[in-house]
């Protein structure tokens, strides 16, 4: 996979099966209760059996990918908490013990996490758990982009090859549905530029709390993603210039487990804040791709409903949540593992022997 | 437990332990994690520790009891499907064909099925997986409500007593969760009634399109909803009136399952509209079991809102759905043992060596 350039990875995109959109439409009309009388759960299965080319659509075999870097305008004081706590956190979703952890047990997901280029050096081979890290640091931290961009072009680009390799490696191990997930102290804020600059909503109307700063830390936040914007100029059109000039290397690895789940025709389940705006420089880049992914919930991020509107995606859940981590992600995997045994395991009227409507 | 009155047991039932929630509160302010970034998931732990007095809840027993009865109402012709599917559905929950068995299935719930007063005689002797069955006849089928009370009001209590059975019986058997369920043709009438004696809200704002009728005969419905509390006068500061005068054999049931989890400091999950009219008779005999409940949904019947506001629950999930039989309750257990694991398998600040705010 790591031979694919990003252009030829774009191109081979298609839509999921419409046909077999059409079919499971149909069974969904057979099943023995009112006519579509579980809602939602209807469409998340019938989009299961597109995305995965079949009536019998299934998503067992669960991952959450954590993507994790640091962040030059955490300098900035754009945090409640302090930038050695994002590699101190990657060491605690090795150790189990992290609201991530905790969730994927419970939906049966396996959690890995990428160093995208967090500042600590952390040594796969001795540390515990070692075997559920991958190294792969774009750089060591981004650069502050209140004077320049966060990094380089190619620097994007390979932020996002990272994400598609690590999200393909899963893939092809088994994992039949992926969630996103980040890391990276100070990433709300540039969560916050990317998601105004390809929204087109202001900053003002894009910036939230984050990790809980006060109002006066989040108007001086905002002044922050105002001026990077102003320095920068990154172009709406091209998402590889947005990432590059207001982005971060998670966000990137984000985007590209989007384009690797598209790629390979597997459900992706996106997180909240920081994942939506990976998904969207994902589909600055290659449209269809959202076509394969889930919201998973609504994060209390007041900016996260102005993304998912220009993501054209509705949340399964909403219940305040606010960590990242994949948390939003691995908690609706139940939902829609549930949507997909609808599918699979109701009877129709004919197979129950039940009366239709009279 | 069959001896317990219905007043003994209302006037043994107390609220949940407060200082064990004070507890888990100040427990989940140490996690490592911005503070309660978790949003509702910590309010549902904490409110599990409480119900169940300590600070690791386990929820890992679960079950749904779908309480079954046929409506003398269904003659005038507020369903869209006939009669005889109550007890065809009642044989899919026991065949495992049903949209309950495959929620049921994804959560890991037993389903189990009492026969409160369905029409046709099923003899769990002889039936494939009858053990999960239930019989407990309070009548074959309710009176018609239009011309006089659905059933007397011994019958009322009776039922009530029943479901608590019931219950009682799964919580001695070490079931640690229950969400209720329901099936019976046309009880969405009933439910409307009940609703709009005790929310207080008119028949034309609780009516609605239940297994899917159309305008003109949703017209019908509210009229007949009207005439049963035109005829019946059931009085709001009653219950056991209000089940006896415009009820069903399954709604008290429900109620009563509701009042069994709360006098034995079980977490009880409430379905949608049906369940929730069961909800509100527990509510008028005792207003502190429903702080056992938690409601597992908002269903798309449009008024279960106005119902859930009456209850004072805020429902964990709203995804459209509409069918009863505990969906909603099953589905949303997900989410609720989600929580649970949060309160006890997340690591402090100080286990995981974490910095807190800077």
């Amino acid at each position: 996979m790591a031979t694919h350039s990003l252009e030829a990875i774009i191109s081979e995109i298609t839509p999921p099966d419409a046909q077999c959109m059409a079919q499971a439409q149909a069974h969904t009309a057979q099943l023995v209760m009112p006519t579509r009388a579980l809602g939602r759960l209807h469409e998340i299965g019938e989009r299961l059996c597109a995305i995965q080319g079949t009536l019998t659509p299934s998503i067992t075999q669960k991952a959450v990918l954590i993507m994790a870097a640091d962040h030059g305008v955490a300098a900035s004081g754009v945090s409640a908490y302090p930038q050695e706590v994002t590699g101190a956190m990657v060491q605690t979703f090795l150790a189990g013990g992290a609201g991530i952890n905790a969730i994927a047990n419970q939906v049966g997901a396996t959690v890995r996490v990428v160093d995208m280029g967090i500042i600590p050096e952390l040594d796969p081979a001795h540390m515990p758990n070692g075997a559920a890290l991958r190294v792969s640091k774009i750089g060591r931290g981004t650069a502050n982009f209140c004077k320049g961009p966060a990094m380089e072009r190619p620097a994007a680009e390979a932020s996002v090859l990272a994400g598609y390799r690590y999200a393909a490696e899963m893939i092809n191990e088994g994992i039949r549905i992926i969630g996103t997930g980040d890391m990276g102290i100070g990433n709300t804020t540039p969560s916050t530029a990317i998601g105004s600059v390809l929204t087109g909503k202001s900053p003002a109307v894009m910036v939230g709390p984050g990790t809980g700063i006060d109002k006066n830390r989040m108007v001086a936040k905002r002044d922050i993603v105002e001026q990077a914007i102003r320095v920068n100029q990154p172009r709406a059109d091209d998402g590889l210039d947005v990432l590059a000039k207001v982005g971060g290397f998670e966000i990137g690895g984000i985007a590209g487990i989007i384009l690797a789940a598209a790629h390979h025709r597997c459900p992706v389940v996106i997180d909240g804040f920081i994942s939506s705006a990976g998904a969207l420089v994902a589909q600055a880049l290659c449209p269809p791709a959202l076509e394969y992914a889930f919201a998973g919930h609504c994060s209390e991020e007041p900016g996260h409903r102005h993304m998912l509107d220009h993501l054209n995606l509705r949340p399964i859940l909403d219940l305040g949540m606010r960590l990242g981590e994949g948390t939003g992600a691995a908690l609706a995997m139940s939902v829609i593992e549930a949507a997909s045994r609808i599918t699979k395991e109701v009877m129709t009227f004919d197979e129950a022997g039940v009366a239709g409507k009279s």
